[in-house]
């Protein structure tokens, strides 16, 4: 007997969340266990306010499909919206089980990171209490990295391969003049330095860039830092310092909450962790010093997307899928690397009672001792995961997205 | 009688000015009148200092020729140096007149922005005066768009398409949310908005993001700026703010120059123009906001340039070389633009003493009353220079770009 699916996305956007619908998707779509394939607006939100879409014609069409699988951020939106406890309130629990019931929904799968985990280990044990035949699967992304039970995360080798090239090209801005210069280009990762470290597949043969490399992992230490630029300064002319919004100093306070303060409008977003390291080089060193914010670029640029990364993402929603054909629930769809050289991954399922609420950062044996770079063996994890390019369509000159109105 | 040529580059980045130092070479190597072909390192100060280089060998391969037609900045690297006026000081000018007699050389071509194009002007009649067989011509390029006598300048068109596509990437972004939020993105142009108003080329039939766009040719009224945000809010909880880096308030003060002042470290960089708009927007509507800075990244993203712009510089390149050839000096090489449908240019020549130290700006009848917006006239103009997409080659996930070391 026929059921129908649910399908939804939360947390912060990546590249990569829209592949992993697709995927979903496709697969729903070529199920003969699943009739209807319906999208929540706004993640478990829209579950809970009753907005949901039905996805069957749209996506019927192969083109869409593709077309979704290159745009960035989410197509049905996203909340930010976790789950109470429902030993304490139950409230929303039984509203979502309302709407289950209601559009007859055998299948819902979350894509989304921490948070959106926990609400599939959540509902997932609520469901099944109240005797629900409703499997709750959750596919994972998150451009931090920082997931456990998956080798990396969705999403984050195209943001990595952002970060790569765009480093590589502020690399030959930077060279250009005769004269010494200082470049700081922050990167998101606010307690896991997985994206600052993808900086270092910007080296090439002919560039070092970035020089340093500043991770949450490692407490922050203005003085070395200011002696390590004078003494690159020394040899090259040109620093390039990639950094994690997230350092901390050795007490554990927040770098970019030592320059904010002073902002007449009170306002924290003022300065970022670029611009305090950047006002330390002005401050100290005094030479020419910019630094640059990748921001919400970096988990935007579809247009310089990691074919790796659009095709895992795909086949971890596709795999979503066939896990809860198989009646699982409560399990995220996974990725484990086989083997590095020649690249292969195994797709499986993880309990996600071992995923929700932690954070995955990088192992120390990874990072130099003196903290201001990474070592061979992060390069050797990270480079497969941003190779290949992803083709895109575009129109009057721009890439040609899919939007839901 | 065959003589050697000397080719160097100025000013600020772009994508596309080695793409036009790529036409010279590979107009150069074709020539017959042409001997060696030097590069100066960073500009006329590579002149001055005697640091030349031989680049006969290296562009004899075709696949280098495009490598450089591709890459980022400047492969000869920049300086920022003015000539002064020979008739106050000719020590400089003496220096370069000895340096083109030691190499023999008998053209002299120099790619750069307004202050490039003032050298070109004063070395030509310098160069005349002192009986000098050296034909001195000028390759524009800027990413502003605001040099006079042609039709827009090599690098704008790449610089404008990489702005159009984070825009639309950053609006997907945003639009996922059901709250208001508003996004504020700073864009280049100090006292020209052409790379600001390029920003509206990232509407399409979903998506009217920038809904605001300000530019520096206007006056910026907070109060105006406030209102609108509010009842564009009111309308689609979603706003999207493109703003020049250079606007004014009507006594013509700089509006990033009014929120950086109270900063502990006294750096006023720590407050561009979109972060005082971000704050405007905290305070006095209190709503979701963050402002994104491109800097940099938007004069260097080659893996995302426009085909157009790329093949539309070198171009200017090999038609610098031909007017060298035909005799022509003091000259900048240009073109002009014959049908907007089909887009279609012609390359020619154009008087340097009408280009040196004037700054283009956007026509009035282009710009809404109001000072939010750009007229469809703007697109028309605009759009053909963003077309087709520059196919880079990858090598381990990152763009392959060639360097001089």
């Amino acid at each position: 007997m026929s059921r129908n699916c649910l399908v939804a996305q939360s947390g912060g956007p990546t590249v990569a969340i829209n592949s992993s619908l697709a995927g979903v998707i496709s697969q729903a779509l070529k199920s003969e266990s699943i009739n209807r394939v319906y999208g929540a607006r706004n993640g478990i939100q829209g579950v809970l306010n009753d907005h949901l879409v039905v996805l069957n014609d749209i996506f019927a069409q192969e083109e869409n499909i593709k077309a979704l699988k290159n745009t960035p951020s989410m197509y049905l939106g996203s909340c930010r919206y976790k789950l109470t406890d429902y030993k304490k309130d139950s409230s929303d629990y039984d509203k979502i089980c309302e709407i289950l019931k209601k559009y007859d929904i055998g299948y819902f799968f979350y894509i989304g990171g921490n948070d959106s985990m926990d609400t599939v280990a959540k509902l997932s044990v609520y469901v099944e209490e109240k005797g629900l035949d409703v499997k709750v699967v959750g596919i994972p992304k998150t451009i931090d990295n920082d997931l456990y039970c998956i080798d990396h995360t969705p999403g984050f080798g195209s943001a990595a391969k952002y970060i790569a090239a765009s480093v590589l090209e502020m690399a030959h801005d930077t060279y250009i003049y005769a004269i010494d210069t200082v470049l700081i280009v922050e990167i998101m990762g606010r307690n896991a330095g997985w994206l600052t470290a993808a900086s270092s597949l910007a080296r090439t043969s002919y560039s070092q860039a970035p020089h340093l490399i500043y991770l949450p992992e490692k407490a922050f230490d203005k003085t070395a830092f200011v002696a390590k630029v004078k003494e690159l300064l020394a040899e090259k002319h040109h620093v390039i310092v990639a950094v994690s919004e997230g350092i901390k100093d050795a007490d554990g306070t927040y770098i970019s909450a030592q320059g904010g303060k002073a902002d007449k409008f009170g306002h924290v977003m003022l300065s970022g962790t670029g611009k305090v390291l950047e006002s330390i080089v002005a401050e100290e060193i005094g030479c020419k010093v910019r630094s640059v914010e990748l921001n919400v670029l970096q988990r935007a640029a579809s247009h310089a997307a990691s074919k790796t990364d659009i095709e895992e993402s795909f086949f971890l929603g596709v795999n979503g899928v066939m896990l809860a054909m198989k009646g699982r629930s409560g399990v995220m769809s996974t990725l484990s690397r086989v083997s590095d050289e020649p690249y292969a991954v195994e797709y499986g399922e993880a309990d996600i009672e071992n995923i929700a609420n932690y954070e995955k950062k990088i192992p120390e044996e990874w990072i130099n001792e003196e903290g201001t770079d990474v070592l061979p063996a992060m390069e050797q994890y990270l480079r497969p995961l941003i190779l290949g390019e992803n083709e895109i369509e575009y129109q009057n000159g721009i890439p040609q997205y899919i939007f839901l109105e």
